[in-house]
């Protein structure tokens, strides 16, 4: 039997337009190999010893700095803890703050494995929005509901900066409720900030853990899309009273620095500006490939309805009356794979739902594009023609 | 401020015979380095990218042939899973098997950083036990008891083999009482086989997950010792069943395997030999420091009872009618630091637990030994003429 090396299954004559992984060709070989030998070069032994609980210092102080400078505020190294990636964040927080029998506020769409992370520790209870993103008066009203019924609503989780799957960023307006309702309600907003670097056109909008008063936002950071989702290396911030709480973790305690020797070659990476020569190349190369999909729905899926995204990885479109998860084996027997959108949602999630399918364009390459597209516009046209009996 | 990189923290003027680090000597700097490098030239960014959940098919594969070879089992890669550490293992157990409420029985003493790993998710019970470890029988009298009261008691906890702190291994008729125990009573034994290549006289004695029938062991290993622990890589053995749930788990199905890039990087080095290599001289090491504190304790504190450790990393002295609690500030007055041996036990275990005290020959350079057991052996004598009113 043959084993898989990492989870980069290609199916034969398929284009693979599902999944959120990054372009081989993104992927910093050569370089890593180099901050991994400078990390250990650097700090010899002690980059292999037991970890600073929450991150090695120089990583930490890299990181204050270059979010500091994006948030517009001082982060200090004691409000930072550096994670196995940002679903490690998401369950490491999820650990510390839900017990069973809580509800879960998420956004609607969102990432669908956060669903899942989510799901094995609290019940999820979609946030109301619309196609900008999460109604925070009416998300108010919710929670006042569920907490009415004696609901423990501790946390809200929700990509508010080039969201997965949508592309959007919640518009500044509703940021700046939404901080309020955190603060007003004594909501945590959980900030998945992963696609934050990923941005194609302007600066990202400023994070919700930049508006907001210390406590009332926990933030998830990833290198998992500008560097390599295997080295499994993210951070939060939050609170130095809950960064605090999480190095005291029994397996963190016990284990040290959850990823220390990657962690101290990311310090390296970062610290000597390779991370952002490297971050321009890749920015640049996800730039090319969104527009070329942009191109390429325009010209050959003219039906689609779409925003074109900002930054991050994923184009989102609403086929009107076509139910994308039945769509999706004939799409794939014309050889092209994509996310239907129900996916994104709750089951039962209200709305039209089934109309959207998430395309990524970050793995395939960009001249497949094209002929990926062209392959869903027949499939749809077939799906149509089926339904219709024609 | 100076923010620190590793734990490895030494206080001037102590010689630290507390902590449970490698020698920073025995940890692969460049070896490492070169391990990253070849896994990166070997998989090009397939070492880069989401890794299979469970771990990378060539780690696996090494992991199954070396492992089945010492469990005079076969193991398949089915029933192996990748951990970032050996704690990590352990949390990732406690969190599929444990609810709150749960009670889990622990040896006795044990490694004190696993209690608190566990009671993240438990309460804690001690086995019976007695100087050459727990005592099936006994053990199976309580778990009835518990039981009888309607207490939900899943699991049971030991280091069986080169124990922390210890160093003694279960003898083999203990170890069938208690695989027999746990087949008969479906209770779970989670076996933290962290220590098993570090055998200094003969080969380990098989493991509890060798000895037993699919289901009742989950052994627990860790490079963590062997190789490093910054590099967080661990593993564990169970049903295929049980290591399906955990790739299962959400965050494992949203990040893939959890330390994917330097599982890639250890299967390098497994496969190419360095490993062995590595660890031949690594045994030889901690073999030369072992002897060197056996004939140090041996010459400088007559008075202490301790027995031979055939491998690990600690000698266990029991010190007749000294607090080694109340010792402990005498003795870094001294220069000299411990692990108090009522750290290993759960508070208020019966019997002369405060008599204990852990040494680690791991950390310390050998030449320094003989000091810092004549300085132990002067803080107890400073320490019981102040009892005794000299």
């Amino acid at each position: 039997m043959r084993l898989p090396v990492s989870q980069a299954r290609l199916r034969p004559g398929i284009i693979e337009l599902a999944q959120g992984y990054p372009a081989a060709g993104a992927l910093p070989v050569a370089a890593w190999a180099q901050a991994v030998a400078g990390g250990l070069r650097e700090y010899g032994s002690d980059a292999l010893m037991y970890g600073h609980p929450t991150g090695p210092g120089p990583l930490l102080r890299w990181l204050c700095d270059r979010l500091g400078a994006a948030d517009g505020r001082v982060i200090r190294p004691g409000e930072v803890f550096v994670t196995a990636g940002a679903s490690h964040a998401l369950e490491l927080v999820a650990s510390l703050v839900l017990r069973p029998g809580d509800a879960v506020l998420v956004d609607s769409p969102t990432y669908h494995l956060a669903l899942r992370v989510l799901a094995d520790h609290a019940r999820l209870v979609p946030a109301p929005a619309d196609e900008h993103g999460l109604l925070p008066d009416e998300t108010a009203k919710l929670l006042d509901a569920l907490r009415a019924k004696g609901v423990r609503v501790p946390l809200l989780y929700l990509v508010p900066t080039y969201n997965n799957p949508t592309g959007g960023c919640l518009p500044q307006q509703r940021r700046l409720a939404l901080v309020r309702l955190a603060r007003r309600r004594g909501l945590l907003l959980v900030e998945d900030d992963t696609y934050r670097e990923l941005a194609y056109d302007a600066p990202a909008p400023r994070s919700l853990y930049g508006l907001a008063e210390a406590g009332e936002v926990i933030r998830l950071g990833s290198f998992a899309k500008t560097v390599a989702p295997g080295i499994r290396l993210g951070f939060l911030c939050a609170t130095e009273e809950f960064v605090a709480r999480l190095a005291d973790r029994g397996y963190v305690d016990s284990g040290g620095g959850v990823n220390h020797t990657n962690a101290v070659a990311m310090g390296w990476f970062g610290g000597t500006g390779a991370y952002d020569e490297h971050l321009g190349r890749v920015r640049e190369r996800y730039r090319y490939r969104r527009d070329s999909l942009v191109r390429a729905v325009a010209e050959h899926l003219p039906a689609a309805r779409f925003a074109v995204p900002a930054g991050g990885w994923f184009l989102w479109l609403r086929l009107s009356g076509v139910d994308t998860g039945a769509l999706l084996p004939v799409a794939e027997r014309h050889g092209v794979g994509y996310l239907p959108g129900a996916r994104c949602f709750l089951p039962g999630a209200a709305g039209p739902a089934q109309e959207y399918l998430r395309l990524s364009f970050s793995m395939v390459a960009p001249e497949l594009f094209a002929e990926g597209i062209r392959r869903l516009a027949a499939a749809v046209v077939e799906a149509q023609s089926v339904r219709s009996g024609v």
